[in-house]
C-alpha cells in the first residue's frame, strides 16, 4: 500500500465522495473528530478503505469504500457518526456535496505496475 | 454555485474520482497541462462538472461528473487528453488510482441550505 492510497478490491463495491469547504472554527476539535471518524469508520463492517486530502484554503475531498449501500447506510447510522455530523454541519463546514456511487470500474498506475 | 463545487443534476450520473500522488518533477509544465485539462474536459458532450484538491504534500482528489459512460469513454479518448495521460503517467505521478463510478445519491448542506 502506498501512503494516502486505499487497497481497494476488484469492482463492483461502493464510493461515497464528501466534498467540502471548511470553516474557520475550532481547527484541533475538528482534527480531533475527523480522526477519530476515520478510525471508527475503519472497524465497519464492510468498511474497505478511504483517501483524504484538504487544500491550503479549506476545500477538501474525503472518498471512502465500501462493500455494499448497507455497510454505508450502517455507518451513517451510528450514533457517534451521526453527533459529529450534526456538529459539522453546525460548525465545521461552510458548504458539503456528499455522492454515493457503484464503482463499476477502477485501475492505478505507476507504483504498483 | 459555491466556488470549488460543482453544480451537479440529480441523479443519476456519473463520477470518475481520480487519487493521486505527484512526483516533484515540473511543476509549470503540469499546472498548465491540469489547467488545460479542465478546460478542455468543460466542452465536452456530457460533461457536468468537476471538484479538485491538492494538498501540499502532492496527494490530490480529482472528481468530474458525467452524464452517461459513453461520454467518460470519449473524453478518454480525446486525442489531447490521451497525449497528457500519457506524460503525467511517465513523469508526473508517483501513482494514481481511477475509479469510475454511477452516482446513485446526492445530498448536499449548509451554503445553499
Amino acid at each position: 500500500m502506498i501512503a494516502g492510497f486505499a487497497s481497494t478490491p476488484a469492482p463492483p463495491y461502493w464510493m461515497v465522495s464528501f466534498t467540502s469547504a471548511r470553516t474557520a472554527v475550532d481547527g484541533d476539535a475538528y482534527a480531533e473528530a475527523a480522526a477519530r471518524m476515520l478510525e471508527l469508520a475503519s472497524i465497519q463492517p464492510g468498511f474497505l478503505g478511504a483517501e483524504s486530502v484538504r487544500d491550503s484554503a479549506g476545500l477538501g475531498i474525503t472518498l471512502s469504500y465500501w462493500t455494499d449501500e448497507a455497510a454505508i447506510a450502517a455507518w451513517r447510522a451510528h450514533p457517534e457518526h451521526a453527533a459529529v455530523r450534526a456538529r459539522g454541519r453546525a460548525d465545521w463546514y461552510e458548504h458539503f456535496e456528499v455522492r454515493v456511487a457503484k464503482v463499476e470500474r477502477a485501475y492505478s498506475g505507476r507504483a504498483d505496475a
